[in-house]
């Protein structure tokens, strides 16, 4: 009998063979999910430079030192005045002031502005000490060294004050945050050259199965394109994790052992194929003897039961203990297995307090129909109609066809127990891509 | 007088003065963003390896010269039989049929399954001729040489039939489609190692203004740092479009026009700040010089009105024509204009198909007030209540106020000749993260 073979027919009813590991098996998706966050750690912060935090996610708060903008300043090209000067003026009965000065944007402190007297002023330059307000250049005509003033600004008319962005020590930023452009550009502004984020996490994909060829092989005789290394390593790169790519394992302890030995390094080991009840099980072997410990192995799912999980454990073996996924080799499984559980612990060991997709309700186009016992992950176009947003099924659901990936905005969560859903039905959808919420037009 | 002054003061109110040029200006953002569009062509095809493919624009249909899969085989781990030999058969009543061979994953065309025998199957191992269904190995138990099958298939039980994902000849991708992990997926299954994509639009960034530094640079006597490049290079970045930075130009034509020359083997070009009507304009007339035809000047929106836009004229210049933008200097106003036209137009560039972001309908938590004549992007933070989505402003909204951008999820279009919208009012909002959506759970 091959080893495992006991696994394979539910411990419960074959009972414990000798080669029965102490693993759960056919456990729920959310007990899989609970299992694997409880297991996975955050990485350590490291400081980069600016162009390398774009993306990460912010391993501390992040305050200010300074006031932004520095000093009261004209947020208009045009005319610092005292408010009280200009009083009552309008375009038939200016207010004329003589000119004092100009100030550029790049000037320092301006000298004080005597009363009664306007000042040329830029955007951005800082208002001379006695004005109180700007009049734009389009409310004003300039005569030789005088302006005449057809507006009576309120105190305050476009005048930025200082610090209304902005307060010295004020909390700008908080950790867990994702560094995106305006964060980037706030962290330039604050005179943030460097910032502490989360490390990147590193992935090492195997790929295993002698019937696998890389994309320019030899497909004849039934072989295959081992794609889903390069879809997996996609998905890494997608969520700015860094993928090492192990290669394709031939089905022998050596084989895999060497190439299995290359990822220990990393923070997560993703093995497409190799972790199952067949007899090729190769892969579990391997892993046991570097030291892994594995949580579980079959999740009540559809497509992916034969999701496994667990850690190198640094006692056992000889390398810092990364978590390990033995995805399932179909190519849409594994895909749907990655989406579901190694994303989410690629996002906590990056730090993001944001482990999951955008969710919405979606209405059903036609009725679907399982069996009770899995939940079943139904891939889904999704389109606006009026309020509602409706989802179609891709098509053949089969777990090869990769089809119904390439489809997909969104993954329609088809519940365990339920067998039929009517056309109309409402269900929750994980959103893969908020595209279809798109228009032709941008709204204006 | 300085040059450009009398378009500040409005061509019709002013009359048209010696210097007043043949650009466009208080025009919408609709017929800014035509323009632009209008303008925007799409870059040429280059040829590119897998992995250099990722969220790259496909710039030919992929169709298919392969069947997959390339066989008839198992979705399980089982025994493959002739369906009709297991008639009948239960948990109770067994059919026990002998096991004539075993077929491993790797295996190329295995011999033909003699009737009344099961040959032993791995999941995506091919059928055997003759056999017509798997059955599940949890279905069955196993003895020396023989298998007790407690379970009647129907024909086509487990079983993949070839071709069920993809026939050869078939159209499998698109062009115009983004190519993201599913379709990097199915084209290594493809066999295609490399791939036509659009190129990446290069974008060359210039700040300009006195009274700029960079990030590390001394910010005392009213310098600030010049935050947009930095937003705007990330802007780019997180599009797929490669920045190039030309640095910080002084307030001299001479410096202006050393760095404007380093950007015009980009495809875009953009300057922050510096085509304005104020009395440094000398961006202006470099980019004149450099044979740039502007389009249009002054935009009714805010934040954003001075913006300008045009296009170096290869017949006029000495190189090969970039877009050129202008973009206002306050940050707000930058990250903005940029989003608004900049990311359409390198999303066209790039040869996308959807060039716009999601957009939905909100409710606003709070009234909104504004003049009348210009339509205003207001940034708001997004939540969903119940079944409704509720926009709420992220606070002061000047266009000096980066922290308004730092929390924005999203763009709320205030129309322009709207002046009071009260609490509740349904609006179209802009959605730049969908993050809003998502929940503390995976959702099963």
């Amino acid at each position: 009998m091959p080893k495992n073979w006991a696994l394979g027919r539910g411990g419960a009813r074959g009972g414990p063979g000798r080669y029965v590991p102490a693993v759960r098996s056919g456990i729920t998706p959310r007990e899989a999910l609970d299992c694997v966050l409880a297991e996975t750690p955050v990485l350590r912060s490291e400081t980069v430079s600016l162009p390398e935090a774009l993306g990460r996610v912010l391993a501390e708060p992040v305050d200010s030192t300074r006031v932004l903008p520095p000093a009261d300043n004209s947020a208009m090209d045009g005319f610092a005045v005292r408010a009280a000067d200009c009083a009552g003026a309008t375009a038939e009965a200016p207010v004329v002031l003589p000119v004092a000065f100009e100030i550029p944007a790049g000037a320092s402190t301006p000298p004080a502005l005597p009363g009664g007297r306007a000042a040329r002023i830029l955007t951005g330059a800082p208002l001379p000490p006695g004005a109180d307000a700007v009049v734009r250049q389009e409310d004003t005509q300039r005569r030789d060294g005088e302006v005449a003033v057809r507006v009576a600004p309120p105190p305050g008319e476009h005048v930025r004050r200082a610090g209304e962005d902005v307060e010295d020590g004020e909390r700008v930023l908080e950790a867990g945050g994702r560094v995106g452009p305006a964060q980037l550009g706030m962290l330039a502004s604050l005179g943030r050259g460097f910032v502490a984020v989360h490390q990147r996490p590193r992935v090492a994909i195997l790929s295993g199965g002698d019937e696998l060829v890389e994309p320019d092989g030899d497909v004849s005789g039934g072989r295959i394109v081992s794609s889903n290394s390069w879809a997996l390593a996609a998905q890494c790169r997608e969520l700015g994790a860094e993928p090492v790519y192990l290669g394709i394992a031939r089905d022998t302890p050596q084989d895999i052992e060497r190439r299995l030995r290359g990822g220990l390094g990393a923070d997560l080991l993703v093995s497409s194929a190799g972790v199952s009840v067949g007899d090729r099980d190769f892969v579990r072997d391997v892993l046991e003897k570097l030291g892994c410990r594995l949580s579980f192995w079959g999740v009540n799912m559809k497509p992916g039961y034969p999701l496994a999980f667990g850690r190198i454990d640094p006692e056992r073996g000889d390398a810092a203990g990364p978590l390990v996924f033995g995805l399932p080799g179909n190519p849409v499984s594994a895909m749907m297995t990655f989406e579901q559980f190694v994303r989410p612990a690629l996002l906590k060991l990056a730090g993001a307090s944001r482990l999951f997709r955008p969710r919405l309700r979606a209405r059903l186009a036609e009725p679907l129909r399982k069996k009770p016992g899995r939940l079943h992950f139904v891939r889904v176009t999704l389109a606006r109609e009026g309020e509602r947003v409706v989802a179609r099924s891709t098509g053949n659901q089969s777990s090869g066809v990769q089809k119904s990936m390439t489809r997909a905005d969104g993954v329609l969560l088809f519940d365990a127990e339920a067998t039929e859903w009517p056309a109309g039905h409402e269900a929750w959808v994980q959103v893969l891509d908020p595209d279809f919420l798109a228009s032709d037009d941008a709204g204006f």
